[in-house]
C-alpha cells in the first residue's frame, strides 16, 4: 500500500505544525484555524453538479469522485479537509443495506435486533471499505499541505441508526436495548468499537492526520445512561487510537448537560454545538482539551453584519486562547450561500490574528 | 362567569397547600409531588377509546370531553392535573388554521410571514377560546382537591410553528425572521405575549391554580440568540402574570446550555429535561427557583428495576430539598404502559416520604 507523505505526522512536540493540527494540541497558532462540518456538500454548486450525475453512495464509493468532493472546500480557504464519506458506511460491512431516501435521510435494512449481534459478520475493513482509504491517499497526494481529517461514527450513534432503521426522534428501540438487553448492547458496542478502530486506523495508515468521532445523537441520552451504556465504549475507541499518534476529536450535539462527563475522555479535542456558550463548554470539559465549535449553522443564512456579530461572539468566548478550532456546531445547511462560508473563513482568520486591530 | 372554589388560591404564605403548590413555592412537603406532561394521552386506553369517536381538536374544543380527558390521570394518583388542550390553539384565534395530520403532527396554514404581523386580528380570547376556560371550570368542580395547571406555549415556540407551518428541524425560517426582520420579530413576539397573557389570565380566572409556559423548542437557540430575541419576551409574559398570584412554571427542553440565563426569570419553577443532571440544573438556574423534572420518558418503557433505579437517580439529584416537583423531561410517550406511570407515582411518593427507610 503506498504510504502518504509523512511530513504532517510529526509528534505534538514538533513545531511548524499547520495551524489546525497545532490547535488540536493547544499550541499557539498565528490565527484561529477554521473548517466546517459538511464543508463539501449540497450548498456548493460544484457538488450539486456532481450529484446530478451520481448517486450519493456512488460519489462516496468511487475514490476519484470522493477525493474530488473532499477537495472542493480548498477554494474557501479552510485550514483542514475532511474525508467525504458517511458514518453509516461501516454498517454495510456488517451486513446491513444502506439507502438514502430523498427527504427521509438514511434507511438501513434489516433493522438490527439483539439476537443477531453474535451473528454479525467479521469484517475486513480493507476488503469492505478499501475505497475510503484509497480516497484518503488521493486527497493527500492532491493537497499535501492541508491537513486531512478522517472520521467515523461513535458506537452509540451508529448503533442507533442500525437499531431504529434510520434517523430517530425518541430512540425508543435503542434505549430499549440498553434497558432490556444490556448484555447484547454491550456486545454490540464492543463489536462496533472493534470495526471502527480498524476503520480509523486504516484511514490513518492511508494518510489521515486527525480523526473525528461523530457521536451526533449522544444528546438524546441522560447523563446516567451516557455514563453507564455509552461512555466506556467511547473511551475504549479513543484509547485504541492512542498509539496512532494523531489527534482525536470527539464531537456531539445537544450534550451541554453531559460535558462534565467528557473531562476524562482520551480525546485531544472536544467538539460542541451552538447550544452552549463556548467558554462555559471549555470550562466544563476541562482546559486540557482543545475545543472545536460552535457557530449555529443557521447563522450562515443571516445578513453579513449579523453573521459577523455571531462569529465575534464565538471568538470572544474563546478569548484567543490556544486550542480553539473554529467550526459550526453541526453541518453546513444546504440552503447556505458559499460566499458566506468563505467570508467566515477570512473573517475568523483576520479577527483572530495578532495583527488585527482588536482581535 | 361562575367563580371556581377559591380554597386553593391562597397566597404562598398559607399553610396546608396541596404538595404540588407548596413545592412550587419551595415549601416543605410530606413527599415529592408528581405529575407528568401528557399524562392524559394516547398511552391510556380510555383516551384511545375517546379518540376513536372524536378528532383531536374536537376533544379539546368540547368542554365536557376535554374535562373528561383532563381528569383521566386522577386514577394514577398524580398530585396535579393539567388542562387538556394544545399550545397551538391560540394561533387559530390569530387567523391561522390548525390541522393535525397523522404521523406528521400539527400543520398551520397559511404560514406566517413578516409582512402579515401588523394585520393579525385583535383577538378576544373569551370569544375565540371560551371552551378552554369552560373546561377549566368543569375540571375544578369535578376535582376540587387536586390542583389544576393551566398552560400556554411560550412566544418563541408558538411562533416557530406559525412561521415554519408546523414542526421544524433547523428553524431556518424562524431564525431567519430574527436575523433579517428583527422589528417584525419583535412585533410578533409582543403580539403573542399579549394574547398569551389574556389567555392565561382567563384560565386563572376560571380556576387554574398554576400555569406552565411551554418553551419546548427554545433548545434550538444559541445562548446569544435566546438572550437577544427570546428572553425579554418570556420575561414580559412571566411578569405580566405576577399579579395573578399563581405559581409560574417555565419549561423547555435541550436547554442545558441556557440554564444560567434562566436565573433571573420571574418564574417560581423551572422545568428541565433529562439531558442534564437535576442537581446541576438546579444550581445553574439558582436555588431561588423550584425545579421540575426530569426522568427520560423512555425510562417508562424499561423493566421495573431499571425504571426504579432511574427514578432513584432523579430523587438523589434533588437530595430531598424542598421545591422539587417530580416529572418527566418531556411528555409521556404513546408506547407507555399506564401501570408503569402509576408505579412511578407510588414509588416517588414512598421513596421521598420521611417514613421511607432510606428515602
Amino acid at each position: 500500500m503506498p504510504k502518504p507523505p509523512t511530513a504532517d505526522r510529526r509528534p505534538p512536540s514538533a513545531d511548524r505544525l499547520p495551524p489546525f493540527l497545532a490547535a488540536c494540541y493547544r499550541q499557539p497558532t498565528p490565527y484561529t484555524p477554521v473548517w466546517f462540518m459538511r464543508q463539501a456538500g449540497r450548498y456548493m454548486p460544484e457538488y450539486r453538479a456532481l450529484r446530478e450525475r451520481y448517486g450519493l453512495l456512488e460519489l462516496m464509493r468511487e475514490p476519484d469522485l470522493a477525493a474530488q468532493v473532499t477537495l472542493l472546500p480548498l477554494r474557501l480557504g479552510v485550514d483542514a479537509l475532511i474525508l467525504f464519506a458517511d458514518i453509516l458506511l461501516p454498517l454495510e460491512a456488517l451486513g446491513l443495506t444502506l439507502h438514502f431516501l430523498p427527504g427521509k435521510g438514511p434507511v438501513l435494512e434489516p433493522r438490527l435486533t439483539p439476537d443477531r449481534v453474535e451473528t454479525l459478520p467479521l469484517v475486513d475493513v480493507h476488503e469492505a471499505l478499501g475505497f475510503v482509504f484509497e480516497t484518503v491517499r488521493r486527497v493527500r497526494l492532491e493537497a499535501p499541505q492541508t491537513p486531512l481529517i478522517g472520521f467515523a461514527g461513535a458506537p452509540f450513534t451508529v448503533a442507533s441508526y442500525a437499531i431504529e432503521g434510520g434517523s430517530s426522534r425518541h430512540y425508543i428501540e435503542t434505549k430499549g436495548w440498553m434497558y432490556h438487553h444490556p448484555q447484547a448492547w454491550d456486545a454490540l458496542m464492543k463489536r462496533l468499537v472493534r470495526v471502527t478502530l480498524d476503520y480509523l486506523k486504516a484511514q490513518i495508515d492511508a494518510g489521515a492526520q486527525a480523526v473525528q468521532i461523530f457521536d451526533s445523537w449522544a444528546g438524546a441520552l441522560s447523563p446516567g445512561d451516557y455514563a453507564r451504556y455509552v461512555k466506556p465504549h467511547v473511551q475504549a475507541l479513543l484509547r485504541g487510537l492512542q498509539a496512532t499518534g494523531v489527534p482525536r476529536i470527539y464531537f456531539s450535539t445537544g450534550t451541554a448537560g453531559l460535558l462534565p462527563l467528557f473531562q476524562d475522555l482520551d480525546a485531544e479535542v472536544i467538539g460542541v454545538d451552538w447550544r452552549v456558550p463556548l467558554g462555559a463548554a471549555w470550562e466544563a470539559v476541562g482546559r486540557h482539551h482543545a475545543i472545536q465549535g460552535n457557530l449555529d449553522p443557521v447563522a450562515l443564512l443571516a445578513p453579513r453584519e449579523v453573521l459577523a456579530r455571531q462569529v465575534d461572539a464565538v471568538l470572544a468566548e474563546a478569548r484567543g486562547q490556544a486550542g480553539h478550532i473554529f467550526n459550526l456546531g453541526h453541518g453546513v445547511l444546504p440552503e447556505t450561500d458559499p460566499d458566506q462560508v468563505a467570508f467566515v473563513v477570512e473573517y475568523v482568520h483576520e479577527r483572530s490574528s495578532p495583527l488585527s486591530a482588536d482581535g
